[in-house]
């Protein structure tokens, strides 16, 4: 096994800081994909199905994205019916932005090495002292 | 604001099922791209640098990425001292490629959007009536 030189640079070269939790979290990525797509809105029924959620699943969610400031949620009436509309911020269009590029750097990391063909995988047990 | 068809057409375009939670996680997705790129493995020091993890959480990582079979762990010694030693395995390749996938889709999707200039986000509180 080839030494690598972490230790030497001291880069944490894969780390990814900056894949922030409250975005990386699955449903509230699944979230914000929807409304970055949408900018001018979805409404909670729409959104709820887009991103195959509970109405309590969504609720939470949505709760963390409003905290941080990423989306907007509006409650209105419509025929008298309660509406509730969320949208994406300019601060969450932003902070979504940054996190792509992040992802983007995972992929091409990943990408590069299987397209080497660097993949013989381990099939079993090896001893590291015979690495 | 346009009515989207999610529900007339009854599908759940962004919820991408695909984003499995064992790999989808921060530290397991720094960990198995750092392996997918050295797949004659890592020693559990190299590891800990490259993703920026503490060793409790790297060992508590690679445990349950360990019970998914997705990588193998070889404890041995090395002149009389003990090494771990940290691989993929071919099913943890074959599922990272495949969740890499799914993240390329999310990108797509929203790079769609950001790219089209979609993004006229909310600035304040509208009422949904209004829309």
């Amino acid at each position: 096994m080839k030494k690598i030189n972490a230790r030497a640079t001291g880069v944490s070269r894969f780390a990814y800081d900056g894949l922030d939790r409250v975005i990386h979290e699955r449903a509230r990525l699944s979230l914000l994909t929807s409304l970055i797509t949408h900018p001018t809105g979805l409404m909670f029924g729409d959104l709820k199905q887009l991103c195959a959620l509970t109405d309590g699943n969504l609720s939470r969610h949505l709760q963390v994205l409003e905290e941080a400031k990423l989306v907007v949620i509006v409650k209105g009436l419509k025929l008298n019916r309660p509406q509730t509309l969320c949208r994406i911020t300019s601060l969450g269009r932003r902070r979504f932005i940054e996190y792509l590029a992040v992802l983007e750097q995972v992929i091409l990391d990943a990408d590069a090495a299987v397209k080497a063909g660097a993949g013989t995988p381990a099939k079993g047990g090896q001893n590291p002292a015979r690495a």
